[in-house]
């Protein structure tokens, strides 16, 4: 078996990189909700200063990243990769974002799990001994996203209980071959599931299959459980998702139930926010992990955690083609040492 | 500087990676093409006996990752992770393979520069100890490409003469640890480049200068020249766009015209088969790859090669946004040894 590798789907990091900055953007919803504090740049406006929803996502990027190398001391010509991607077709908002920062690029598609996919790749790419720095950036916006999957906010149309809020907001995370931690220890790359989940606006519902079986793969290779983490924390699935969730892990042998929560049911205060079953969207575990979970981590609050961004795999002509939709999970292990 | 980095965007593997398969399926018209005796696979129908041009394209890279595993005497569980994407909205097609494939799977989207993208972070992840085997795949179709990206068939406009013809295709390649070549030894990952073109029926022209930069940077890095390689090709650039690169380094000081040639340019019969500037699509770069290109270096026709895929980052919005075209190129150098 290759060196690093642990069990079916996890490696072992040999040199846990460091994450030595992250920087954080949200809208103005975002921004009054529980986690506001945590977040470095605030917009009033959605549209940040840009003629479209798509351009404002682009700028919200790389103002992330720029914001998350400065903060690290650094200049971009000083990264060697930029591991990134998004939720819009052909993820125009990274490339577009790519183009201005003239950072080596690897694009990347895995729908809302797309943050801890590039902090996968972009530890082990480190780890690897290919470069001293990267970056790992994703970002979502409320009115691109539900303007390309489901109806434009013009339609007004009404949102079924089970609907997610799409968070606008952007993180980026600079890893380091050196620095003083947090560390990235461990990656678990998750597989396809399908559940045959059909109802666009129960993302939850859809997503919690990957979720579960990467936290019980993440558990059965590394021969962690639950007691092991301060926290585990699941991308954006939302209330109805991060139940479903529990469940199916508990059926499986492992209560997670004490220490498990997701990423869309902290960002939003759901009974006065209005948001239904939460928040998702590639920026949600993007912003609540380089805003609010970094934070609680530099400052010793939490020492491990488990983070597990979601994603959906859908698309319009999936969806009118009568396609189920799948779901995928990356888990990474981040932790203070000492 | 890192262990493994050479330059500035580029690497040089340890233990480079043998690729130990390759499959190969194609549409009728490929089928009757220049390289038709090189391909596995020769569609007879468009619709691979699906109902939707997407869901045949999804089935081409689910059959042609299963018979690349086949071929190396591997089943999909042997496979650590699937480094692939494509051209549709949301990578469809390699998500719905994946599925079915039940293998970790990192989603890419790099355009078409998504074969030598995953074949680069494929490499990487088997020479960094994180793996024994991983498949890179990629593919495109005709039909499913014209109604997203342009027209939609049934609209029957006209193509001038600088528009390309998107490969019906899908590639596989399975890479391995250990294994008797061809190998992959160098890595030089591409910056997204912008020099203004803004029609979307001139990609070449959109990729030339991306093209022009990673090889360059592939010289430079690795202190390599056009003598050091038996073939430099590009991925789909076209006639035009192969006309172009071929200018745009000569301008920097280095010729390449005498080993230099692009994938779009090969595929097809550009006189008798009615495709203008040439072939295009991820499926190019994967097949030709795939088929012709490993098959050569099986035969020790060809000892050394840089294959460079290229990639046009636009997206139907991005253009009625009134955004420019970028591109960008990954690099790999593909050898026997000994």
């Amino acid at each position: 078996m290759a060196e690093k590798k642990l069990g079916l789907q996890t490696v072992k990091l040999k040199n846990p990189p460091s994450i030595i900055s992250t920087s954080s953007i949200v809208g103005p919803k975002e921004s009054e909700g529980p986690l506001r504090e945590y977040f470095d740049i605030k917009l009033e406006d959605d549209l940040f200063g840009e003629k479209s929803w798509e351009k404002a996502e682009s700028k919200m990027v790389r103002e992330a990243v720029r914001n998350a190398i400065e903060k690290a001391k650094l200049k971009p010509q000083d990264i060697d990769y930029y591991f990134g991607g998004d939720l819009l077709n052909q993820i125009i908002s990274s490339s577009f974002a790519a183009r201005e920062l003239q950072i080596p690029f690897f694009g990347l598609y895995g729908a809302c799990s797309t943050m801890t996919e590039s902090l996968s790749l972009g530890a082990m790419n480190i780890d690897g001994g290919y470069s001293d720095y990267v970056v790992a950036a994703t970002s979502s916006h409320f009115c691109s996203a539900e303007r390309q999957f489901r109806f434009p906010l013009e339609h007004g149309n009404q949102r079924p209980p089970t609907s997610q809020w799409t968070v606008t907001g952007s993180g980026a995370a600079v890893l380091a071959k050196k620095g003083n931690g947090p560390y990235i220890t461990y990656v678990t790359t998750g597989r396809v599931m399908d559940f045959g989940i059909k109802d666009a606006n129960n993302m939850g519902a859809a997503m919690a299959p990957a979720a579960a079986d990467t936290i019980l793969r993440h558990f059965k290779d590394t021969g962690f459980d639950a007691k092991d983490y301060d926290l585990i924390i699941t991308g954006d699935l939302g209330k109805v998702g991060r139940d479903l969730t529990v469940d199916l892990v508990f059926k499986n042998g492992y209560d997670i139930s004490s220490n498990f929560t997701d990423c869309g049911v902290e960002i939003f205060d759901l009974e006065n926010q209005d948001v239904h079953a939460g928040g998702s969207g590639c920026g949600c575990s993007a912003v609540v992990f380089c805003g609010y979970l970094y934070n609680q981590l530099l400052n010793k609050n939490l020492k491990k955690v488990l983070l597990i961004s979601t994603g959906a795999l859908l698309s319009p002509t999936s969806t009118m083609q009568g396609e189920s939709i799948p779901g995928i999970a990356h888990g990474v292990t981040i932790e203070r040492m000492g």
